[in-house]
């Protein structure tokens, strides 16, 4: 039988990404939107999430961080499984408190990161678990304006700002080597917004790392994590779809959030829940102990 | 046989606080200090930690959080037993490392948060789980100059600012109410300075609690939690050391060390670990989603 899903939120991310990816999974079958404004053919449109909790089994939020969290304890408190899309949540504290109501309700609870299922990152891992590194670096440089134009939430306190793409970054880099840990932080931050606009940070996980996230990129787009190895340098681009290291080229189509959705399925079918705040917690350390510098103004049309 | 203790970092914390606390401790014996200025008589002197961690069973760190993580992971890669002066560390990614390592240790790592130990939080504790809450509002007013003379560190990235103290009415809320959440923060940073002079916060524990951090306080100094309940108002005071209800008024002497010491020596003995990172994760939940106002420029000596 078929696992009845909801998605919440209709946004770029859930049309481009998660319509395309649930059809593509056996054992799941979307039922049921809600969405404000937006509405979809062939399921059951809801402007309420209360309402649509009674035609499904489990439900993906595609909402952003901000104000999600009452949806999400909404979702678990009626027994239905829960997919969140990254980030989690806007906070650390509420990340526990939805971990122990899934616990409480024997629900599964999967908070996502979809660039860890990239199509090299696992031959990424795999190869650089028989080197010693030596160095690691991430650039992860983009214009702002080309991949969320008009997203005024990401500039509000708790959107994250440059860290929103970022976190992807950290989440391969967390799924790479588990015990990063933040040392340090550059923000810069535009005069008329809340959240940085780039970021320098430095790390460590048993050698240096630095990562630099830029959104004024408007030349070539670069999603990359260099490593230097005791055998040579290797390369994880393209946001995690290319490896290259000594005679290695590896790739991939990419499979992200079919991925996501078929694990989803499995840990409902085994009864587990997948809920690593690693990359949350460490954008959460850049902003304790980041030095902020003063950027100038942004605007989303110049 | 008495647990050898050293003790890190000879600043006021240290001679206010610690040093008395030790020597009211049965059981615990202050063997040695490592400090890179001051001595004491009656020790053994090292100007190098790990120097001194041949002479010691168990370690206390009074240094600033900023620095400190090389130094708590020496200590605890050494087989010895650990205690934190609050906060534990500059971020939570390295106290998941920390945790982690006193765990394949078998060693004893306590994140100490005194304020916990003052002498009325336990009766307010019982009063209130026979209440229901209605809301709370947490005031914590200082001033800085007074406080803090000339300790630069408090305004340098990951030195928390105002949330040096105000950790410590968090620390009380979460000990009452270990669901409360961040929604969301107001944070006013001087032009001049890194960490904010001032902040209000806005959480949720099942009911709304507000909570006002204000370092420019010249006026009467004020450290209390108020609480309205379904049996009328009742008020946790001088930073946790007084508690009126209806019908009560209680309170007792300074105990908040010598109690985290006593607790330290049995949470060894009995081969346990204490490191609720809460209040922390509330600060770093601040910094995070929190939204940044400029305050005028703050200098030591006006």
């Amino acid at each position: 039988m078929s696992l009845r899903l909801g998605l919440v939120g209709l946004g770029t991310i859930a049309r481009a990404q998660h319509l395309p990816a649930i059809a593509a999974t056996d054992g799941l079958t979307l039922t049921a939107i809600a969405s404000r404004n937006a509405t979809l053919a062939g399921v059951a449109n809801h402007t309420d999430l209360a309402q649509m909790l009674g035609d499904v089994d489990a439900v993906t939020l595609c909402t952003p961080p901000q104000g999600r969290f009452d949806q999400a304890m909404a979702v678990l408190r009626a027994g239905r499984h829960l997919m969140l899309e990254k980030p989690p949540g806007a906070a650390l504290s509420e990340m526990a408190l939805l971990e122990a109501e899934a616990a409480r309700q024997g629900v599964t609870l999967h908070a996502t990161w979809h660039s860890r299922e990239a199509a090299a990152v696992e031959a990424a891992r795999d190869w650089l678990s028989r080197r010693s590194l030596r160095a690691t670096r991430i650039d992860w440089r983009e214009d702002v304006r080309r991949w969320h134009p008009g997203q005024d939430w990401i500039w509000q306190p708790g959107g994250l700002g440059v860290f929103d793409p970022g976190i992807n970054a950290l989440s391969i880099l967390t799924a790479l080597m588990p015990d990063a840990r933040l040392v340090g932080a550059d923000l810069h931050i535009p005069d008329n917004r809340q959240t940085p606009i780039a970021a320098d940070l430095t790390l460590d996980a048993g050698h240096p790392v630095t990562a630099h996230f830029d959104w004024r990129e408007t030349g070539p787009q670069t999603w990359q994590i260099a490593f230097e190895t005791d055998d040579g340098p290797a390369t994880l681009s393209e946001g995690g779809a290319r490896f290259t290291a000594p005679g290695i080229a590896t790739g991939g189509e990419d499979r992200e959030y079919p991925r996501l959705y078929a694990r989803f399925r499995d840990l409902i079918a085994t009864g587990h829940s997948d809920c690593d705040l690693a990359p949350l917690r460490l954008v959460a350390d850049a902003f304790l102990t980041g030095r902020r510098h003063a950027a100038p103004a942004f605007e989303d049309h110049p």
